[in-house]
């Protein structure tokens, strides 16, 4: 038996998230274990690192899954990318340890969230970032992030519903570049809450517009409650940008 | 009256190219001026500064109509941009003198070609680069470029039928830029005949991958045949970079 660790890009516009569902096949997760489970005769079921949202992106997701198959590393690269729909590309495939687990082993996530930011829309980017016409003010952005930046409890960054589970989580860097009529956001954190990073670039998004103070932040942490941070932002805007071993 | 100048980006995929056609609405031009048309309650026909092809894109098209309306420019602006499908953009909207015409008082134009240099594909800038999986000897295509830059007769590179008129050209620049994944060919010259941007880059490719030898450029201009130089690529990588006036 062996265990395969995949890299994975997609553009995820037309799909309904990573996660595969059972009353549609129109998931990432779903289009590679059927294109796996063809080449090799086998059921595969493939772990990923974690979900993402309907219309959000992937530049490094990373999925494990284990065959008894002897095809190499090389062709099942070649398979996948040859049978896979365009938006979807396998980027690296390697074999890895048997007790690697996709999820359980990820120590750290990175995403990237764009904004286009510019008076006038664009033609090109619109599945792909979000338009934020007003001009933004960055330094108070930045300072914001001195606030976020840290171990803190996320609970009020979150539309998860269950109470159960720890809410705390560390987020080691948050960096903001400006990239001509482009704003990038790369966010790195021990792990994300559901919808954390959306709502993170939705309270920074509301500061640099001026319609929330910086201090703001540490009011949200000291209440825990989602209403008091900012909106969720579109989900065209995420990238999962790395996962980390 | 009032002569209106436009500027304006456009994202081709879905598009039969830019030039209105009587069986379909389904162009670029066709849908701006259904949109002046209502705004302006006359029936208005835009002159654009030359066509684009189906699938190729424009960063810089620029084209003019004639009005009686009194609307501001930056009325027109936000109508268009508010009622144009989102694939469409008004970048700018000036005044101009009355005998300003887009197409014959065009000087030069500017397009860029994208390609995707990688083993890999892209799953992101599938409808907007090129594909090319080989290794390129950019040096080879930097010297070719050298013998393709000035006045030439160019009508090996084009794939139009008419022999009437004059096919001398003048390319003042090709550039080739290196960007990680990507190569961008920018070429500026005082006219372009029908293909000829994505014949000549077609041309630098095959030299890039070895298939064809440098020196092959002077042998195209001196037997004139299509046939003779290289391939037409694909219009999804060629963006209407900026008409100059």
């Amino acid at each position: 038996m062996k265990n395969i660790k995949l890299t994975i890009e997609y553009d995820g516009t037309r799909y309904r998230g990573w996660q595969r569902l059972a009353d549609s096949e129109n998931t990432i997760q779903g289009k590679i274990e059927k294109v796996l489970s063809i080449m090799t005769g086998e059921v595969i079921e493939i772990i990923g690192s974690g979900r993402t949202d309907a219309g959000a992106h992937a530049l490094g997701q990373v999925a494990n899954f284990k065959t008894n198959s002897n095809i190499s590393e090389k062709d099942i690269k070649d398979y996948c990318n040859q049978y896979l729909p365009e938006d979807i590309v396998i980027k690296n495939v390697g074999k890895v340890d048997e007790r690697f687990h996709a999820r359980y082993n990820a120590t750290s996530k990175k995403y990237l969230y764009r904004v286009w930011n510019s008076k006038a829309p664009t033609a090109f980017h619109r599945k792909y970032t979000y338009h934020v016409p007003q001009e933004l003010d960055l330094k108070a952005m930045k300072r914001a992030v001195g606030l976020l930046v840290g171990k803190h409890d996320f609970r009020a960054f979150s539309s998860v519903k269950s109470k159960k589970k720890s809410t705390e989580r560390e987020v080691y860097s948050i960096e903001i570049l400006e990239l001509g009529e482009e704003i990038n956001f790369i966010i790195h954190g021990n792990g994300f809450l559901y919808n954390m990073v959306r709502i993170i670039v939705g309270t920074l998004l509301e500061i640099g517009e001026g319609k929330r103070k910086v201090e703001s932040i540490s009011e949200i942490f000291k209440e825990g409650e989602r209403a008091k941070a900012g909106i969720t932002v579109p989900a065209q805007g995420l990238y999962l940008y790395e996962v980390y071993y």
